[in-house]
């Protein structure tokens, strides 16, 4: 049994006002907010038992050590990846995409060659592939989105072609909702013998992920979004493709050996994992990813299903109202626009008046919102924790949006 | 009048036991500890005021970008750097020195030309520029440090030739505890038209920095090390080399504009801060600077120089023990062998038993370990909250070592 109510109870932001109105916060897309449990290990590892990890013998190097490495084996298991050894603790998707940009694309990819991507990408699944375009003449080649924000998987299959080394696509769209099907580009691209990325920022946030079932060779994840802290993260890389990497990022405990003349690596997942990491927030992402866990994943998308479908057909009952995205089977997010001149910016204002945070603008979607003809949308992303209620507050919020500004 | 008593009382892990003794944190060199006021911001954003930044416009968006925003101000003041906007914020020194690799050296070197860097470089410090030796072919030609430790500016200006792209060097030696002086390098690498990256990891921790006088092109400090969270830090870069840098990594929030076919880019400083950045742990990170300040450089300077005297003189009467690193005006960092097999792990976990964390190994300086002749040291490094009498301590649990392995 999902208690709703008794998840609001675990995130103690949910109990404060904001306007003078109780918060409803519908901005999960961009950030999620954290449980007492993740706060409290935050606070619990700064207070009793913080050091720097790997390069200790003390005993409090000792502990944070273990609780920061056991943090692999958690993502692995939320994943379902089976060798921890594939997991990249990182800063985020940013970060992880940005190391396979650099590490594992940039060396084996010249003028000409091509990557497949989705056009309702985010950019930072789209800004390191830009730079390849720049730096070394790589082809970027979009494949557009259906009328009702779907994306035809056989599109992106037809879309490689023998110039192909890399299709890098959305596990679910922040900005439309909709999911992809990237098993079945998966195995499509490996019998061609194309890797595949999968930004799974969203995605992993809302629903079961297996990773051995999906066979993608990349899937990078954000803690932040994951009800952990900010600046926490990882990518899972396969063991084919980690051999073929070289590292990203150089500095401590990614080393082997360093002397004046020479260099060797330190073995994956190590050799791409420099410097010191951030310790107490990759431990605060595994109290979160085992807090989900805990709810179960099925229940947490069977919660946001119930949502998704009450707020669909609330929506539907505003007829100056227009939805971007209507995928079957999407996530519980909304991007729209309102009849008349109201940008979507006033709209956010006017709904934070109510205690409503919903986000405005591209959402790091441009070529998406040039698809669509649009500049700017207001977005209303759900999480684990919201409710119908929240879904008839919006409503209203909009409404009174709407008289004022029509 | 500095009362350490009193400042310990801020930093609640001080008054946990290890192993059945107070804790006696003599690891400051890896990782600072952290005061309640940065434990109580890192939980205030959490429970009440967090969100993602920049691209939001409901309340709790304004008032983290406001706060996070803020933090740039603060390092600015901190490094006494007059322009705000030539400080980019990261995840720490590993990530500073990167960009500084791949944004700025990277498209401007090539095959045969020179950076110049001192034997006693941390690793953050050296790995990035063997990437470019290994990759394209870039020299690295090194400055060894004198019998007593210290570095011979004059060295490294001479070093400087007609190849030379770049000065790579720290600021206050995370080994050795020298300092270095910087200004004398950057003045003279001025003249000669070679830009220099410093640093300033450990030296930030332990005394005023101030950039304006200093003149270098690049500072990299580590939050982490600051009593801040592990996960932020910061790179002052300066305008004209800001101007000369491509981005680092690619993402949201560094960009203006993003189509299929082009990519523009945000002006510096947010051209370098791709992504959700790590929102929680800078707000932490502006906290602890504005702690320090509190307190005073001049003074935490000045109490540690007396911690180093009494340290200095206290391990000079133990005539089985050697220090590495003599230089005059050295920071509160000793690195030591004992005489006999005692291996410095060995070392390292007979303190631990008596509560002292120190650390063994070879702190991420390769070619330092090679100059000296070592594989591994013990190192204590004291902070800002240190004491005479665990000095005392650490003497003590050194003398039980040196029995045990006699």
């Amino acid at each position: 049994m999902y208690d709703v109510e008794k998840i609001r109870a675990d995130f103690p932001i949910l109990s404060r006002e904001v306007n003078g109105k109780p918060l409803v916060y519908l901005d999960n897309g961009a950030s999620a907010q954290k449980p007492q449990v993740v706060i409290d290990a935050i606070t619990n590892a700064y207070s009793h038992e913080y050091s720097n990890v790997h390069r200790g013998l003390h005993t409090l190097s000792n502990i944070a050590t273990e609780k920061y490495e056991a943090v692999r084996g958690t993502i692995a298991r939320f994943l379902g990846v089976a060798d921890e050894e594939q997991i990249i603790l990182n800063s985020g998707t940013t970060e992880g995409i940005n190391m396979v940009a650099y590490g594992w694309a940039m060396p084996r990819m010249e003028a000409g060659d091509e990557i497949v991507l989705s056009v309702m990408e985010h950019h930072a699944n789209i800004v390191p592939w830009h730079f390849l375009r720049e730096r070394q003449g790589v082809q970027l080649k979009w494949v557009d989105t259906e009328a009702d924000g779907s994306l035809d998987t056989q599109k992106v299959i037809d879309a490689i072609g023998p110039k192909t080394k890399l299709v890098a696509v959305t596990h679910l769209s922040n900005v439309l909702g909709t999911k992809v099907d990237v098993k079945a580009i998966c195995d499509a691209a490996r019998e061609k013998g194309v890797p595949v990325l999968v930004d799974g920022s969203q995605a992993a946030v809302h629903m079961p992920v297996n990773l051995d079932e999906i066979g993608c060779d990349f899937y990078a994840i954000t803690g932040h979004k994951l009800y952990g802290p900010s600046g926490s993260g990882a990518i899972f890389v396969k063991k084919e493709r980690l051999a073929e990497m070289r590292p990203f990022m150089g500095g401590g405990d990614m080393i082997r050996e360093v002397s004046k003349d020479e260099v060797t690596y330190a073995d994956p997942p190590m050799k791409f994992e420099a410097g010191t990491p951030g310790i107490v927030q990759t431990i605060g992402l595994g109290v979160a990813l085992d807090y989900m866990m805990g709810l179960g994943m099925e229940n947490i998308a069977a919660h946001e299903d119930r949502i998704r479908d009450y707020a669909v057909e609330r929506l539907a009952g505003l007829n100056w109202l227009q939805v971007q995205g209507r995928a079957p089977d999407k996530g519980a997010i909304f991007s729209f626009t309102l009849d008349g001149a109201a940008h979507a910016h006033d709209i956010s204002t006017i709904l934070d008046k109510k205690g409503v945070a919903v986000r405005a603008g591209h959402h790091c979607a441009g070529p998406l919102m040039d698809h669509l003809g649009l500049t700017a949308t207001c977005r209303a992303s759900f999480g684990l924790y919201n409710t119908e209620s929240e879904v008839d507050t919006l409503i209203e919020a909009l409404e009174l949006a709407h008289e004022l500004f029509s």
